[in-house]
């Protein structure tokens, strides 16, 4: 007797022998092969899409005959005409094997694809999203053996699905009957596959088959903007990306005002969680537009947040978070209702809250864990984002440690004389010539120098209007290495500088970037508070790396990742001028954008990264700056611009750290604070 | 080495040896003896109390010493003076062993303490409520290892209790914090121990040990009254008792005119929805009022109503039970959140309905099956709940059958002449003398029948107004005992019965019961379309109960249980003489009172017994009498009423059975019905 036909599946090389007339995706489904199907093999989804291959494979030792998969049959006819089917492609469920095949599962055609990402070093996002679609076929009702309808619906999804234990939704009950009818039994479902809160559920139903898809939202609730993503739960495509300011801005710019908020008026908690809550449905309606779709479609978020936003959006007063010990109220991933948190979704849709890490330390920081990975990491990854806290994580995949750092708002353009936020107009990019001491600059909104042609005219609209955080950085480093400033943070004086752009300006020199008052427009200037007021974010910022540095107990790292919208700006030589990161090869230190975003997209399109963090999360060792007297310590030794004899020997293979020093010994320069407030 | 001492517990008997010095509770909890605390052996709750015995006891083989405990300790003596002790009784966490001791662990400190039920033969209700309290001492924030304050919480009941994967309700983490730091890290809390659509839950937190109770609800839902009982979940007992009218009745009397007003009246199923839901509110508002307790500590409610009202109430449109196949949107039991049904309870309230049956068989039905449970009785029983629809149940440990039989409203007082609802004023009770033909009865509101002394001033306020439900079966029974009406349903003319009472009413003859026009009160009469109109009703009954006998391949039955409200005013003789119910010996004929909110409160009480009721109506068979040809032969068999020559062997032993006949042979009592629509 002759052997049953060979099926070779790629590119997973899975194999087995079929009877003849087998259909692929029979054969795919009992070789574990990942082939997609929605309606359930019934030739109506075309998820099932297969590319059979032939010839002579002397790698998988057979060859393939023309004649090994049946003809077209009348359901991949009428599919091809009515919705075209790429040459080449059939449909698993019509196509029957008749001879050894070699059949290829596109990426399409797989469930648990993996999502395309931009960055080259990011890590794959594998689709296995929470909620999923069903295509059922459900037995009609007997009087003679009474049941629900939704019991059938159940024991349908058991039969045709192994979906086992699925409870619904109340809201479903209401729609059920007409569905079931309307569909003639058959009907698609959304179910969730349950979570540590529930078991699988029934989120939606439509008569029929459905032909659209279900979307998810990963959003980054920050203090000043909350951005989301909305994303396809069956293709991982991003359809749409939108932000909008979060409407709590006017309780307080950064967080401790709005916890100060919260403290000075009763119910002022509560406004700020209304206020953020309505924020979020705002942003709904705009993302939901701009992708042309039903918000009722959004079955699922991802939300992740620094611990203040967390308590806030959850309606619970941040007191706490405003106070030693900085108890969270609670630390865990929180499976929460949509509805139960005013938020307007699908009536059922589901939130998912990345676990906190410490008081200070939050989901936000969670999920840059999650998208960086340190913790599956060979090499020693320092990872940094940059906001007006700067959450920071060392470690490799033995050990994770976790600090949070107050490095105030001077990297995001405030509280420095001429800052503003990175916006049109704002001086980002800076070189000083070492020689003339002359600045040139770029402005956001342009693509050309100062000192180009056709600069005045690409600037006329937004003109020159302050410095941003990553134009102040660029500046300080340039003006230290152009010899402007000395290690201790000094602005030289005319005569010891060589330019009159430095001036005395109250009991200390200013460097004079731009002057724009014949035009009506602002003097720019850097003055020596500003230089002081970066010397402490930044010493905040290191001291915290060095703190985890002393901890872990190394001197280098080998690789940092500068994460968040700074961290995306910010130019690895002049932060590592300024002190700001450990010495580190340039090659090594990258920017990895909104990794806390892209955190919450992975959370939201693969639940098993979820419980990924969860366990992460948990191991990593937190460490509370506050209470480590080491970090008063390496804040002190921090606040200094690196120079010529301090060790950094990568920065010092690059760069010629000018021995300057405008001290005049009489304290004038005031006394340096050696404590900041927690704030943001 | 001398033995420890012996240490025997009552009721249960568990015995073992301890160390000196071990105490009481301690003790119980090793040997798994059912000793109650809250505060876990902490001296605060005094649930633990014991009673322990001195002296000799041979049964138990020891002889227990005056100290043999402990003496008493401050915290006893503490309690004892605040809050009195009772004489003979310890704290079980304070009272050490210091001897062999025997130990009675009274009732109310059980845990699994049994309700006290007023019927004899009721079905015991062990107390295993689904919400529990939990007093625990929670580990205080560490800035050197940071937890969220409810992972300490969780922690703490998993250590201290056992608890694991407790979860919590979003309102909790909005309190959760004060309440923990008010009570200095001592905080009660209450917990729902989890269903099938969620793990436990903190449902509740107080600051402290909590002294008061939680409550619950038993709801039974009727078409026409809407009744509850409020529980103490901790006692088991009910606190207060409530009823309103449903304010449904204003879209129709009977469910058929409900179902109808929602298929005439596009959103008439969500107004009634918000009316009934509406008039729970209400209700719960009078009960906790009644019962002097904040309505916020009702965490739960258990359902129990027909399959209309269950639509109903659950905001589905009940168009699918108004024609075959009779199909529910869901027969399971069903676990919802108060919320989400607009009830106002405790915030995190939970609601168990009790599954259905099948279309016309309902959760009250399930009620009645749990309340009375035929299906762990050796006797083959007859369980009928008589309604406006009579739900029958017949079976025992092997099977149980169950139908719904379309009876009308006849029973309630409806669509009779002088018919009306079972109220003050309401004849419920007759008595005809069989040599004269004359009435006397009992009107509601009064203890005296009509022809004792002072009769009329009882009936002052109220007057006589008509003739409830039992009444009217009294009446025509007792006019086929007196020979007034024949077998096949037929009143006598005057010269026939020899009475004046009889006379002509159409074309047909009625039954004078009472005049009160003379004062400017109502004639009662029966007419001789009452007559048909219970003839029809029983007929309904007793052919399903036929019908469930003929499945079930008997003649007879052991017991019958009369359940509802209507059952616990009948006469079982009465019912017998109309043919309401199978012959059975009367003194197995008993009425179980509203036993469906009696299963109700099972359900409440004990989260065992609704696994229990889930996995029986699962296992009982249904019978749908619309489609049963044999329905329908023994519903015109049944409309006559029993004479002497039908075999009703006990009956007949009973009374004499006059053999007349009224039938003038022309047809004149017009067609009866045969087939009835069904209704309510």
């Amino acid at each position: 007797m002759a052997q049953d036909p060979l099926v070779i599946f790629t590119p997973s090389g899975k194999r087995g022998r079929f009877p003849v007339g087998t259909p692929v995706l029979q054969a795919a489904r009992s070789l574990g092969v990942d082939l997609d199907s929605v309606c359930g093999g019934r030739g109506i989804c075309s998820k099932c899409q297969v590319a059979p291959a032939f010839g002579n494979f002397p790698k998988h030792g057979v060859e393939v005959a023309e004649d090994a998969l049946s003809e077209f049959n009348s359901v991949e006819e009428r599919y091809d005409r009515v919705r075209g089917l790429k040459p080449g492609r059939r449909l698993g469920c019509q196509a029957t094997i008749q001879g050894d095949i070699v059949v290829d599962v596109p990426p399409e055609s797989q469930v648990h694809k993996q999502v395309i990402r931009k960055r080259a070093e990011a890590r794959e996002i594998t689709m296995e999203p929470s909620t999923k679609l069903y295509y059922v076929e459900v037995a009609e009702p007997e009087m003679h053996d009474p049941s629900g309808d939704l019991e059938r619906l159940i024991a349908a999804l058991a039969d045709q699905w192994d979906l086992t234990g699925v409870k619904t939704d109340l809201h479903i009950l209401h729609v059920l009957q007409r569905a079931l009818r309307k569909g003639g039994w058959k009907v698609t479902v959304a179910v969730h596959l349950g979570d540590d809160t529930q078991p699988p559920k029934i989120m939606e139903i439509w008569p029929g088959f459905y032909d659209g898809s279900i979307y998810g939202l990963a959003i980054d609730l920050g203090s000043t903007t909350i951005a989301a993503h909305l994303c396809d739960l069956q293709s991982g495509e991003v359809v749409a990306s939108s932000g909008l300011m979060n409407p709590q801005i006017r309780f307080g710019e950064d967080l401790m005002s709005r916890v100060s908020y919260a403290m000075m008026n009763p119910g002022g908690d509560q406004e700020m969680t209304q206020a953020v809550r309505e924020g979020m449905n705002t942003l709904f309606e705009q993302i939901a537009e701009e992708a042309g779709i039903d918000k009722t479609l959004i079955v699922e978020a991802v939300l992740v947040c620094n611990p203040v936003m967390h308590h806030l959006f959850l309606g619970v007063d941040p007191y706490e978070l405003g106070q030693a010990p900085f108890a969270l109220v609670t630390s865990d991933a929180l499976h929460l209702r949509a509805a139960e948190l005013d938020l307007s979704l699908h009536p059922a849709a589901r939130v998912y809250i990345l676990p906190c890490i410490a008081g200070h330390v939050g989901a936000d920081a969670a999920a840059v864990a999650l998208s960086e990975a340190p913790y599956k990491s060979d090499d020693l990854m320092l990872v940094v984002d940059v906001g007006t806290n700067a959450e920071i994580l060392l470690g490799n995949k033995d050990r994770v440690l976790a600090c949070s750092s107050p490095t105030g708002p001077a990297f995001e353009g405030a509280q420095i004389s001429s800052g503003q936020r990175a916006a049109p107009g704002a001086i980002e990019r800076v070189e000083i010539d070492p020689i003339t001491k002359e600045p040139r600059f770029r402005v956001i909104g342009s693509d050309l120098w100062s000192d180009e042609d056709g600069f005045d005219a690409s600037i006329a609209v937004s003109g020159i209007t302050g410095i941003c955080g990553s134009g102040i950085i660029e500046l300080v480093a340039e003006m230290r290495l152009a010899g402007i400033v000395d290690g201790p943070g000094l602005i030289g004086a005319p005569k010891q500088t060589g330019t009159e752009r430095c001036f005395l300006d109250g009991r200390t020199y200013s460097y004079l970037v731009w002057d724009g008052s014949d035009e009506g427009g602002p003097k720019i200037t850097v003055t020596n508070r500003d230089i002081r007021e970066i010397q402490m974010a930044k010493a905040a910022l290191y001291s915290g790396a060095r703190l985890l540095m002393d901890k872990f107990g190394v001197d280098t790292v080998d690789r940092i990742v500068l994460a968040g919208a700074f961290g995306a700006h910010i130019s690895p030589k002049h932060a590592m001028v300024l002190g700001m990161i450990p010495d580190c090869s340039l090659d090594n230190v990258s920017s990895a954008g909104n990794a806390a975003g892209t955190g919450a997209r992975i959370a939201l399109l693969n639940t098993e990264s979820r419980r990924e963090i969860e366990a992460t999360v948990r191991q990593i060792e937190k460490i509370e700056t506050a209470i480590e007297p080491r970090f008063q310590e390496h804040f002190v030794n921090a606040s200094n611009i690196p120079n010529a004899v301090e060790p950094f020997p990568i920065l010092q293979s690059l760069v010629t750290l000018p021995e300057v020093s405008f001290n005049t010994g009489n304290g004038g320069q005031g006394q340096r604070r050696r404590s900041r407030r927690r704030s943001d």
